[in-house]
């Protein structure tokens, strides 16, 4: 199961994630695109940090928030929506061509992503969007446990999806994460982390908030670059993934 | 001659310029990318309404000011500086690609179009921006007496460029614009506008502020959209081009 | 009944709304402060222009969204809210010192506005914020039939409310403003404003889309300043106001 | 002699400084009001935490650049400077209000700061701002040799001025700090730090990049928040500040 950690969500002046020594442990970059969070620059050493690591780079497009950083909803047109998901893709695609690479998947970011699991209207949008771009890229989206239904939307369009889980928030009894403002939704332990983590490799499950268990089958586990613990957690993951 | 327009420069539910007016008249449009002026939107809408009217599109990349609408100097460092080219240009790029279309050129706006012309470095820059992600695409860049200097700079590169002259703008007695600060820098009728394109196109010169003869060799003459008269210009324009 | 409009719209190089015609038959500006539109800048024009014609000056804060215009919904915590109430409402203020006045009274602004009707905890935030900052200022806020239960919770606090109708803008049965999506939200002839703004006076009340009269009692008349027939409204208006 | 250092200069998710731990040990807080950095809620809470250590609150307006966090010059025109520092300076004050609180004196941040030391037509505007909006508030500028010719203008419109001297940074032979991106022009050890403060407290002096002595004559000590070793600073300059 492949790591995947949002990077490069630093601003301007301001510095987020532990980029440099996070990169190392990972299999794939989610790169903010500036909308939510980074700028061109920090997106230019961003993409040639991930180049060094040999790991793949993924366009993260979000909402254009930066005070909100992507994570409150916003009302778009499918019109705009499609615009601005384009937008982001190619913005971060150019920073990757100009370095000898280009983007190898998408996914989308915060409320963004949130909406496009929830709103079946978004997820044609955000996937036509993916296609008409770059159409060999997967779209990584959440494993739930309705999955099936998105991968019957992405096989009509000939459009990969790549499922993913996540390692540090928690999930109600459907699969689905809790929401950030609820108490106890995202974990700040590492072996909370590693728990949830081994159960998904080990059972391809995870357990509820109310401690039920939930099947998920993932292709990709999501690291948190903006939770402190992140650096800990990828080392530790090491030592589960011996193939890699 | 061809006609180019600064075009897409509405931002949000801010109107800028007669795009659909004046479309029909020009040849290339330069569409702002999101950085002094347009948003995903706006570019979206743009580009398919230079496609209904075959108008060439150019990224008109400018600084991060929207505030300034771009016409501010903004000190970045070259690693900065060729960022946020890049990522503009790609931005518009795939807007383009995904209405089956691609950039055929790149202009940059205000501020950063006077720092090339004026700061080798920031051509340098420039240039390199453009070769990199657009090997094929011209730069357009100011038709100036020191044009010389320039050419074999691109030449050097294997980078093509085009000089452009001003319809609406005066110039000092050494083919550089003036400031818009200063007084009489930009031309408000339709007269003295008809008067300096005419000279260009059967003279090669224009006639400076202190009424001095210089003599500007120009492959392409800007109407600037947001100039009330760009729409009444482009018409009286099509009779001087018989040809087109 | 005094005629309020949104001016100040404005934004850097992008012009909206005619506030230099409107405001002479006006009797209230409400001037945006910044981040929904407007700019310190235009702010300071805004309210000199308000100041020469005698028009009270209203405090106009919105979301941050300068590319929705404030028109979206955007999920705040109650602090944050708070906050950035008063820091527009401030800001705005700060520049009415400096030109020898001071704000009048708050009406806030699109979507906020459109919260603050419909979620009680959202008016108890911004009732709270305007007395906070400024106990004297009267909340500019919507006539529905309901207003007795806003009337209640202010008198409580010690806010004073005044209530507005809208002069080009569709009502629903219940005397709720349609959504701008709704085709017939916005009324698009001098004749329907006209009409609707005569019940209002000489009968109190409005004919919804459905053709039902809905009482309505306001304390001032709303004229948007983007509608580009605000100018002929507020002339024609002027008749109807033979005291003013 | 007082120590002030720049606070609030968080931006929405992105945190900077360690203002809660830093805010006991110092006597002013210049807290910024998000334009170049920080936005509503965080100067609330930043206010609040000043409150609560008893430190005094300066407005710490800067031009409008989050990007490039205030310290690239922007040109602006006098009533475009006037009103945006009027409009922070009012936004913060606003802040304070609801706090219980008001400005206490206004220290620009930057790019800003730089011009109005090196320009005397922005410091005649700087200076009538704050004489606009806060007559009583001193304005804080740098300590520098020249500093009689500010304090003769000051005089003349009535206002008072702080001198302040940086503890941080490098001064050249003229008593003028070194641009940021000269090597050397910020000390990053306490020991260099703290060797600055002792000579400019006992000797009323610093020591030039060129090893000159330099007489520098201050009201207060600024700390920069954002230098890491801020927190080590402030801790050991207590032992040198008896009387507090």
């Amino acid at each position: 199961m492949k790591l995947n950690c949002d990077m490069g969500e630093s601003f301007g002046s301001w510095v987020m994630g532990m980029d440099e020594q996070v990169m190392p442990f990972v299999d794939m970059a989610n790169i903010a695109c500036g909308f939510h969070a980074s700028d061109p620059l920090t997106m230019d050493r961003t993409v040639k940090l991930a180049l060094v690591s040999g790991v793949s780079i993924g366009a993260h497009p979000g909402y254009p928030d930066l005070l909100g950083f992507g994570r409150r909803d916003l009302q778009c047109s499918a019109d705009e929506l499609r615009a601005l998901i384009v937008y982001q893709i190619a913005a971060l695609d150019g920073i990757c061509r100009v370095n000898g690479a280009c983007i190898d998947y998408v996914k989308p970011h915060g409320a963004l992503y949130n909406r496009m699991i929830a709103d079946p209207a978004t997820m044609a949008v955000v996937m036509q969007a993916v296609l008409d771009y770059a159409p060999r890229c997967p779209l990584v989206i959440m494993a739930t446990p309705d999955a099936e239904r998105f991968r019957a939307q992405a096989a009509t369009l000939g459009l990969t999806l790549w499922f993913e889980a996540f390692s540090d928030r928690a999930y109600d009894d459907q699969g689905r994460l809790l929401s950030r403002s609820v108490p106890g939704a995202v974990h700040h332990s590492c072996e909370a982390i590693e728990q949830q983590v081994t159960q998904m490799i080990n059972d391809g499950s995870v357990t509820s908030i109310n401690g039920v268990r939930v099947p998920i089958q993932a292709d990709t586990l999501c690291i948190h670059g903006d939770n402190p613990l992140a650096l800990q957690v990828v080392q530790r993951l090491q030592f589960l993934r011996p193939g890699r």
